[in-house]
């Protein structure tokens, strides 16, 4: 399976990329708006994986020709670019090919982050409306540790929640989430349930704020 | 200490009084809105401990007599009553009674439950707006599984995050909390940070009823 990560050389980007990359035998596309750029992550990322002895199958591109070439395009973009890279690719997406988003809205103060979601209910809900509507949308990898995920020296034990209308689109991605060592993947419904799976990305960030010695937080449903 | 579960014959009401009888020394009190409630509750609870060898020292009461006792009171009740639950029991409150809120506003629909604060933003501050200004107001236990903490069969590895503006009221709550076994407590920062800390209750039940043989969800942050 072909897997891009768009905006794939920001943290959850290379994160999931390295993690892809080492535990699971998929061809690996980093897409970045700037195609030079992307080509410099795989660069960076195949060194990486390579210093570890791990085979490294990363090509870069173009946004809009990473999705075309994917089974699954990975937003992994900043929320608030969430919906306008959508309509950028869209003429790339189509029913085979599953659109994920990671990104959450938030804002912060002097108390900490709290949870800011567009008008729509959530950002998955935003790039459901904002995509074409034979896209299926995957909420997902929204409360990784991003420095956890992109340092492949940590093994983790951590869950992803997975949200989605489509039953088979969230079974590709439930699926794929699993392959990646430590990760596991948790059904929380549909599109409809995202804000409480998005509100948590603001939570681990407030706990790594007020705990000595949890700086890069991750979470486990047991 | 002497602790008070107000609306203690509840099931989070039931758990706590549960296992700080057994796990720690302290007096505990339950409070119904009914005193002999309250004191039938005492009874089935000291049967289960004294079943399991364990000591028990729990007296029933009205809420306004438990909470007038009590060092930190426990707001155990269904999150439409605790406001009104406050007012009630303001008078026999002062600014040495610790006040505990775990309520979480919610509602459901055919996809899920989804978070529904009370329009100052969560329950925790609307529990303090209601207390008198001396009252110090902590949030806590928001996110517990009701039934593995019921069950003293079972041993768990479970967090619970504690919010407050009053760093001596949370410094106590969070050494109360790590005397249950199995039980940590971690800081989330101020009241206002509250809604993220409530948030993640209707998530861990769509997250059990999403996925098969998790039908009792908490949380570990790590």
């Amino acid at each position: 399976m072909r897997i891009a990560l768009l905006g794939g050389t920001g943290d959850i980007g290379e994160g999931l990329a390295l993690r892809f990359a080492r535990d699971t035998d998929h061809e690996i596309l980093i897409g970045s708006r700037d195609p030079e750029k992307a080509r410099e992550a795989v660069a960076s990322y195949e060194a990486e994986l390579e210093a570890r002895g791990a085979d490294a199958d990363l090509n870069g591109f173009g946004n809009e020709m990473a999705a075309d070439r994917a089974d699954v395009a990975i937003l992994s973009v900043p929320p608030y670019y969430a919906g306008d890279t959508v309509e950028a690719i869209d003429g790339s997406l189509d029913a085979e090919t599953v659109l994920v988003t990671p990104a959450v809205g938030m804002n912060g103060d002097e108390d900490g982050m709290h949870y800011h979601p567009p008008g729509v209910g959530s950002v998955s809900e935003l790039v459901a409306q904002r995509a074409s509507d034979d896209v299926p949308v995957v909420g997902a990898y929204h409360n990784l540790a991003a420095g956890k995920l992109g340092d492949l020296d940590v093994e983790f034990d951590l869950d992803t929640l997975v949200v989605g209308d489509d039953t088979d689109a969230k079974a590709t991605v439930t699926d794929l989430t699993n392959e990646i060592d430590g990760l596991r993947a948790l059904d929380a419904g549909p599109l409809a349930n995202a804000a409480e799976v998005e509100s948590v990305t603001p939570l681990v960030i407030n706990i790594a704020k007020y705990n000595d010695e949890m700086h890069d937080v991750g979470v486990k449903w047991i």
